[in-house]
């Protein structure tokens, strides 16, 4: 029997060697995000990452470290990403999606992993997602420490991919923010999204794509001249360093009662997750703009207002519940950070609900 | 306009209903993983998981702290799964692929959250892969923090899932285990495995179903008259428990100079991962009972035996190589915690390669 008539693995569909490129050019891309705190194994069996108990700052700052981690994918905005061939941004969701989740608890993020599955693996394409984790992670101030890429064409549709992003991070415990301080006549502050971030798509890419039959290369007068898929793909913000440094101002009065992280279930899904079961927000629509792809979309479905709220975060990216006499100094600060911060609502005596007024 | 006239998120494709049904199942089939350590919030923005640094077992244990993280999928093995529309092994899998990466250097796993990604939520499916994750969970001593669930018609094909999993676990700066004490003459232990785990399914996949025409529940004579996919199926071996403990009795003698989760690459790929350039591992093929469904897939193919050593596990699922004057004790003491141990080689001098005899 000769060599040609054995199956080899690469005939059968998965080719090994395109992944040794792939491992190659996504060592390149993450090493950019490694601290001090990185210790780098050839191996690759695991990620490791010093937590540095025996320095100073670190034992001062935490006494009862907690762990908190959180996973997410970017749901069907990776769609976009595929429709416009461009894969650089992706990767900044995915890693917003699971950070923004972790410092409404006052977390500050450590590092992160990615799982990347496609159904034929392109190392370009590839590359340009990693690229974009790791762009994320440094708006995150996070380590790209892990990650894994699966090449699998018989449970993916053709040119489909999909992402799962895992970060860690920690919180010293007695300062995890769960909510429990709200009280009546908070302030409740929302920071600006980029957009539609990456909840909605389902809906988004309905309206657009089947209902209009627009193309994501479409130029659209209501959203100022560009294209539809643009603006849809527009990257998740990413809220770590204006939190985190937020947080550290006021390390002793904990004035900071409860903060969300606007996705899927809008601000009326999402508000309630840290809202005591005696209390409302009462939410003031008109008191911040709401971007023009909010617009479009809802006159275009056309979708209930309510709807638009429950699925969309509507222009709000993030939300902090504060105490009233700092409602002001906090705002300055957030916008001092580069933040877009509107006074949007106030906590009243309810029962644990979302008002929209 | 009347309501029936707005497009809901429902009528889009995505149900938040079933979603909700599915986030209560889950929350029920995880707590059982829950240790002391946990903390349980009910608003869900992330896992929570105490360090215990203020108990004095903690911080006798640990001086200087490294978190370690894995992530892994199970690759097409989900595909068997599916085939025989039996959900709860390849969570079993799922955690398998992430903890025995871990523990190669040490580490001792803590928590694990997973990504789990449908064409459609089919709840009572989805409570199964959870369960296998939960039941996967135990068998690894660590706790199921957290884990996301995506329904996602347009990416995934029809009937379709895939599975991401991510573990942190721990492990002392000074105690870590990368294969720099490995040395001539050092004994190579290998742990049976289960059969093919979770690597190489497009290759068994391939031969079984394309090029043999055969069902998934046909019965094999050659597989002791096993169905071919309840065997393809057997879950991957978790080796945590033995592992963890065999470390906990070498505190100070440091017996055990490298370990390897044999996954893709199979013992070629994965041993020279640990083993230093100035070292051979010499391989006696004929020292374990290479398991039947290897030998199947072999001459089925046929398959070079080069290439089954390559792709497959071949029997294999765990090495250790450790210090001579250790190894009967060690193989001794992993017997008795269950495992079957075989003794398969030796460490040579040579150019950081395995070497099959």
């Amino acid at each position: 029997m000769t060599k040609s008539e054995y199956i080899s693995y690469e005939q059968a569909g998965v080719s090994i060697d395109a992944n040794d490129r792939m491992v190659e050019r996504i060592s390149r891309s993450v090493a950019g995000t490694f601290g001090p705190r990185v210790i780098e194994l050839k191996n690759g069996f695991a990620g490791l990452f010093r937590l540095d108990f025996n320095e100073r700052l670190f034992k001062k700052n935490y006494k009862n470290p907690v762990l908190v981690s959180c996973t997410d994918g970017v749901g069907t905005k990776i769609l976009i990403a595929r429709m416009l061939n461009r894969y650089d941004t992706v990767g900044i969701d995915l890693v917003a999606m699971s950070v923004n989740d972790m410092i409404v608890l006052g977390a500050e993020p450590l590092f992160f992993l990615d799982y990347l599955a496609v159904n034929k693996l392109v190392p370009e394409n590839v590359a340009e997602m990693v690229e974009g984790i790791a762009k994320g992670c440094k708006q995150a101030d996070c380590a790209l420490i892990g990650g894994e890429t699966a090449e699998m064409p018989d449970i993916y549709r053709r040119n489909e991919f999909d992402m799962a992003g895992f970060a860690v991070g920690i919180v010293e415990r007695g300062k995890i923010i769960d909510g429990g301080k709200v009280e009546k006549d908070d302030i409740i502050l929302g920071l600006a999204s980029n957009g539609v971030h990456s909840n909605g798509f389902s809906l988004a890419r309905h309206i657009c794509f089947k209902q209009q039959k627009l193309k994501a290369t479409d130029k659209i007068d209501e959203l100022a001249g560009a294209a539809v898929g643009d603006v849809l793909l527009e990257p998740t913000r990413i809220y770590v360093k204006p939190i985190v440094k937020l947080l550290s101002q006021y390390k002793v009065k904990r004035v900071v009662h409860a903060m969300a992280h606007i996705t899927g279930g809008g601000l009326l899904g999402n508000i309630p997750r840290v809202l005591p079961k005696n209390c409302n927000a009462v939410i003031k629509k008109s008191s911040w703009d709401v971007t023009a792809s909010f617009n479009f979309l809802q006159n275009k479905g056309p979708v209930e207002e309510q709807e638009m709220f429950r699925v969309f975060n509507m222009g709000i990216g993030y939300v902090l519940v504060v105490a009233p006499d700092f409602a002001n100094s906090i705002a300055k600060k957030l916008k001092k950070y580069g933040e877009k911060v509107y006074r949007i609502g106030t906590i009243t005596a309810g029962t644990g609900k979302v008002v929209l007024k």
